[in-house]
């Protein structure tokens, strides 16, 4: 088994997604801390060593000797989970938690996360014009993508199949913290009950 | 086997990696077509038969009697390709491909796909304020992203291994036809040599 070691900002719910697949899955993580504000993931260093793309989360895996790297938070995951629970068997299951996990990074998480950062982290005073310019569409687009999975929550109680998948992980990092980005949760029934049965798993880690 | 019909607009890239995966596989493909420019993909049917999300495209599975639809293209890619050498059989490369393929939904698609459409398709007189006040930032990315491609393919032919896989194609799609959108690709000669590296491929299909 490697050793793994998460290269993260404790206040982004991608660098969360990893813990909390780790912590399902019962294996341990060593953390190695960054602030994204300070810019800490755009030193050379950084960018020549750990990842290119100058992001993180980014999952150090130590085979003994063989030391590789992999950035973006939904690979990292799947990386961990593979061959257990977390994914499907079946190969339509397989393809739609894929589904949902593009879905959450191209309709959910360039809208909500990023209005989450931009009004808790960054502070609406601080923002360029540019940035709040932005804000209509991405408030528009991040409720579509809150009513989209709140529907879609309405017949079952996990995004695929009948059991957790890394699907339900990745959506649950952000939209549980949503209200941060002041999107609306309260009023969907199906999406609170889905994160109430989320953070009841055995093994469930909170957010830092 | 199951017959697969893709819901699709032939000007979209998203698109075009279903029907590349496809003819590199060797899989049939019926196709039925949508103008999304009319708003074909937002009827009350499409919504409530093809796709909730409204977007297309969708791989219709037609498994005898069951009959199923998968949004999101690099999922669907995944689906096709399930068992092929267009998956590495490797761990870290399957998850070192997925995660070249969620850099190209999240870094990519959104700056270059996006300011193709707008300059190639919608035209520049036509976009609203709030478009036009997006492209300084998606240039930006666009060309950092291609940037990127270009300097990890310096040493290597394909982006994952020693073969192409499902990453090559879902990077193809919208960089080969880039300078739509007023990126720049001739001075970028890694990313040109691997262009040309993909259209060489045998049953290679070309965009519409």
């Amino acid at each position: 088994m490697a050793d793994f070691t998460l290269h993260e900002d404790p206040l982004s719910g991608n660098c969360y997604k990893i813990k909390l697949t780790a912590a399902l899955l019962g294996v341990p993580l060593a953390i190695r801390q960054y602030d994204i504000r300070k810019g800490e993931t755009r030193t050379p260093e950084f960018l020549a060593e750990i990842n290119a793309n100058g992001r993180i989360p980014v999952l150090q895996i130590d085979g003994g000797g063989d030391l590789r790297f992999l950035p973006e938070s939904n690979a990292a995951c799947w990386y961990l989970a593979e061959g257990s629970a977390l994914i499907p068997g079946d190969r339509f299951d397989r393809a739609d938690m894929l589904r949902w996990m593009f879905f959450e990074q191209y309709n959910h998480e360039p809208n909500i996360a990023t209005l989450r950062y931009w009004l808790a982290f960054v502070g609406e005073a601080h923002l360029s014009d540019q940035q709040r310019a932005q804000i209509p569409a991405k408030r528009v687009a991040g409720e579509d993508a809150l009513a989209l999975m709140d529907e879609h929550l309405a017949a079952r109680e996990w995004f695929v199949g009948d059991a957790v998948t890394l699907a339900d992980i990745a959506l649950y990092a952000y939209t549980h913290v949503a209200e941060a980005g002041c999107f609306r949760l309260r009023d969907r029934r199906n999406l609170c009950a889905w994160l109430d049965r989320i953070a009841a798993l055995p093994a469930y880690v909170a957010m830092a």
